[in-house]
């Protein structure tokens, strides 16, 4: 068996490992759940409206990390409920500023071996660890804080043999980005990505992480490294040796797919705008000048990638017209550099520092100047996420990042000279456990917990059920790879308003067009047509949330990415695709559609399909992308619609 | 005489000392000039109006340390322009994250005996150096760059007798919340604030800055201590010593007016909302909840302020109920306590760490939870400001901010025990002289500088002269007290609009009033009447600016700040007051007024008054709140008309 199978086994809440073929549905049980901010509020209303007193889990961690800028009281009342909240149910808190969700989670608490989902597409991050760490929409979250099961297909492993070891400028970015140009953000659909070879060992779990994390981005369901001796290393670094156990896959264990990097043969890497996949050597760029360099998010602010930018950094001083961010993922990264004397490096460059939080790469700050060429040790470069429309944005690791700082354009790394050697992580890291607020252990005093709720904090609406019958116009049609960022845009104006469906839903699909939130509302009930990879990227359950309030019950694509469609689901919308891939190019917007839905409610059937009327005329026929279980969530109105009924 | 009068005397550009009583108009030679982003990219705009090739001045430098959070291009772009234009024009260019302008103004420029302007109400800060250095609106500040005067109102000089020394719980902030306490917001009007006694040399140089930047509260044209062997040393410690010079008042010098505060007798004290003048003992609020405690700004983000703070805060976790934020002043500050492990402290007490900026202060994010009780280091309580509109903002010390912070709750600072014992500023601190952009020397490099622009910079509008006859109705009635944040609101929103009036004129009064950009432009042509001490706070000429963009032609008040008065006649706004204050009563809102302005251009004589007829029937009388001087300038649509025409 590999690591994957291995996991799963040992957490199937129903059946056995040998009954399932990829793509079949699986019950997972969850050790662990992860939440932020800026999904966390719907989540916890939604785990509040399944009244039960206390989560189940091991583990259930809510994090503060994205809506930190807090402009008025919005942020900061959201804050306070999630506080409260974790003080009523018995979660562990981590209030503003203490570090990035996925960075902390890797110090403090993510285990080798345990399952994991997090409210968040990047709760990958924790693979670099062993752990099975999974994206989720909010309500998935909120259901296996409950006790349930996290229900996903059945997953291909892909074998990504890692030989040799990486060299000069090259760095952990630079496998993710080589991954993500033969794979593309569509690759990794349906599929765990589990490393292994020998040059596994040569990586820290630091390392793994940025890796683990970035597989996000090939639509992966999550990527995963063995536990080993690296592992042990870093967990008893944090005082946390209790939690090691050894994890690899058998001599023998099969994969379904397999890929080999070569290490050594790496050289640093540039994701290009406007998507992650579209990555060239950094050689290719020589000349371009660059408006802005920012370091941090969950894919590269730990102490080894701060540590190797403080080195670079060394009594030099950045490009005085690249404006230059820094923002550490977390209070012990901040505290080692500090104590490591790498903070003068960092403040005497010229660098700008800002608090340890998401920031920029949520567009909650560090926008660029217009037309920018904006450089960033992020994960995603989607158009507009930086919060410049017209900004181009290119990832890349973070010692390239600081080299580009210096130099302020572009060049071929083979230029630069020899890379800093990284240094190893240091010893009696300062803990900064303390800082989090752990619920009281007593149930009595938990249940006196009063949960405070600000004025945007809005009550959770209740969704129709699925008609038997329905016209409906397509509001919008779009192409391939719409992002999540698309639908429901983030960044400062947008991310406050998070807890509040009606006022958040003025905005869907806002930055690709203006009129969609009218035409939704003038047309009432109406549906989505899209191409392939419908849904990629975040994992914000307010892309099917607010459509839905919006008054869609359907999106019709060409493929979806996993973790939005079982939002759609877990929203009442349907998730079709094409029968016949062609029959996109007959929908128009602002086409008429003719739906019956009655067969779906005859329960001793299966569905696989339905046929849809086009405009009084034609028929096409579609496929429902959906298990038998969601489509019941569907036919429900959706999944709190059923847990409501299960509850009365 | 006087150290402030020494000063005057030595930059009178016309004129003696003796020919000049309190109130005559003295124009005055500006050493020093400087500008934050927030006022600066308009402030730069007026000079390249004036087509000078260089700043006139011993210095020029333009901080950016307001907008930076950047949500999108506008504030990146504002910083692109202020940069370009620096290296143009030969000014010093402080870049984002380098520190707040008056924390780094005092480390590495302000110098005794210089006169300073600003185009920012705390510029007052540099008389803690012995600096005569005040507020004025962008366009006195590029004036001052293009070599004009600075015109002022020969100011009365307040004597302020310290004696004893602090003790206990009390600091600097005590100093100047007694005063504020003494004589309200408007007690400074026309005054200079002039300290001395035995208990100066117990105060550092950054403990005089925080009450001369907060002397702006009195409304005092600025307030100054003298420069003595505790300048010396920390002018010594900064590596300046060739600055230093001593600078006291003769034995006999005379003074208008004087107080004495017995330093000794002084307890810890908070400015209560929503006025800073409404002081109380801390101990009078003992039991108030404390929902958040920030702490920095220009008035308390220096070395010695955050170093009490960690030293209160070692060992200890602050209430976990309470948001704690913390913006050190600059980095030289924040290198320091990194130094002398105090930023473990404060780490480690669970507060957040912010950038090197003006941040909460100005409403840039950090805003408290609904209805809070927000505990602030600060020097502005304002109505609003702080971002939320029903939070509470109370205004106290470092040393009190941080022990309340601890407890989450006020209470007697009888209770507390020992206060911790300030620290002596350490020998050589890290200089950050190097991080600032200066200019080229050579005249033909820098007038090679591409000046870069945004979108969002919009060209200066050219504004009427004044009409012979007016008929205008009143857009709005106010009554005591209105301050600049009232008129044009600062906060995360408006403050990116800073460079564009017609966008920013769209918040004229929209806290107070939000039909009021409605009614205005409905009446084309309008006029403004308040109570007393019109205009009062920050010095931002956006509040003369954006009214005069909607059409305000006029206000007419019972009494008006210093900086704002000038700022409206700098923009072609009459400045009158009531030759009769009961008549206030008689105006209501949309009153009609018709002015009949034709003796005003009569310039054989002298004009102090006019009379203005009340909805068609009634004349009031009203007085001219102008100088000879202004009263042109009002005459020709404002300053910059006057300086295009001496072009011609």
């Amino acid at each position: 068996m590999n690591i994957t199978k291995k996991i799963i086994s040992a957490h199937l809440m129903s059946g056995k490992l040998e009954d399932f073929k990829p793509g079949d549905e699986i019950a997972l049980k969850m050790d662990q759940t992860i939440t932020q901010d800026a999904t966390g509020t719907m989540t916890y209303l939604q785990f509040e409206a399944m009244g039960i007193p206390k989560v189940k889990t091991d583990l259930s961690v809510s994090y503060v990390d994205h809506n930190t800028l807090q402009q008025d009281f919005r942020n900061p009342d959201d804050h306070q409920f999630l506080r409260t909240i974790a003080a009523k149910y018995g979660l562990v808190y981590s209030p503003a500023g203490l570090g990035i969700c996925h960075q902390l989670h890797l110090e403090n608490f993510a285990k080798p071996g345990a399952t994991l989902i997090g409210a968040d597409s990047h709760t990958p991050t924790a693979g670099g660890m062993g752990s099975l760490a999974m994206g989720a929409g909010g309500l998935s979250v909120a259901l296996a804080m409950a006790g349930a099961a996290y229900k996903i297909p059945m997953p291909k492993v892909v074998k990504v043999e890692l030989t040799g070891k990486l060299k000069g400028w090259a760095s952990a970015k630079d496998v993710i980005l080589a991954l993500l140009k033969i794979l593309t953000v569509k690759g990794g659909v349906g599929r765990v990505f589990e490393f292994t070879g020998e040059g596994v060992s040569s990586l820290s779990v630091p390392e793994r992480a940025c890796i683990t994390n970035m597989g996000a981005e090939l639509g992966a369901t999550t990527s995963i490294f063995p536990s080993d001796e690296r592992t042990k290393a870093f967990l008893k670094a944090q005082g946390r040796e209790q939690d090691y156990k050894e994890l690899k896959a058998d001599a023998n264990a099969l994969y379904d797919e397999s890929y080999t990097i070569e290490l050594d043969k790496l050289v640093p890497m540039v994701a290009c705008p406007h998507m992650p996949d579209k990555v060239k050597a950094v050689a290719e760029l020589a000349g371009l000048k660059v408006d802005q360099v920012a370091i941090g998010s969950c894919t590269n602010s730990s102490f080894s990638d701060l540590s190797a930018v403080a080195l670079i950094w060394k009594g030099k001083q950045v490009d005085r017209t690249t404006d230059t961010l820094v923002s550490p993922g977390s209070k012990q990264v901040l505290r080692l550099l500090a104590r490591e004397n790498l903070l003068d490096n960092i403040i005497d460059s010229g660098a700008r520092i800002l608090e340890c939080a998401c920031g920029p790469c949520i567009g909650m700050g560090g926008a660029p100047i217009s037309k920018a060429v904006s450089v960033r040790t992020f994960n995603r470069n989607f158009e507009g996420r930086s919060g410049t429309k017209d900004a181009s944005v290119y990832l890349v690791s973070p010692l390239v990042a600081a080299k580009l700082a210096l130099d302020g354009k572009f060049s071929d790394p083979k230029t630069w000279g020899e890379a800093p050697k990284m240094l190893d992580f240091p010893d009696n890291p300062p803990s900064i456990r303390h800082l989090f607020i752990d619920p009281s252990k007593d149930d009595k005093e938990r249940s006196k917990v009063e949960i405070l709720r600000g004025p945007n904090i809005v009550a959770l609406e209740v969704f129709d059920v699925l008609p038997q019958n329905m016209n409906a116009k397509v509001s919008i049609k779009l192409g391939d790879d719409i992002t999540t960022d698309h639908i429901m845009p983030a960044g400062a104006a947008i991310l406050p308003l998070r807890s509040n469906i009606p006022a958040i839903s003025e905005y869907v699909f806002s930055k690709v067009d203006s009129d969609f939130v009218k035409r939704a509302k003038e047309f009432g009930t109406s549906v989505i047509v899209a191409g392939h990879n419908y849904g990629q990227g975040s994992s914000r359950e307010h892309a099917a949330l607010a459509p839905r309030h919006l008054g869609i019950r359907a999106v019709i694509a060409k493929s979806f990415a996993r973790i939005h469609k079982a939002n759609l689901a877990n929203f009442g919308i349907l998730a079709l695709t094409f029968a016949n891939p062609d029959d996109y190019d007959k929908i128009e917007q602002c086409s008429s559609l003719g739906f019956d839905f009655s067969p779906l409610f005859d329960k001793t059937k299966t569905h696989a399909s339905l046929t849809v009327k086009l405009d009084n005329k034609e028929k096409l026929n579609l496929n429902l992308e959906l298990s038998d279980n969601e489509l019941e969530m569907v036919l429900a109105g959706g999944l709190l619609n059923q847990v409501r009924a299960n509850k009365a």
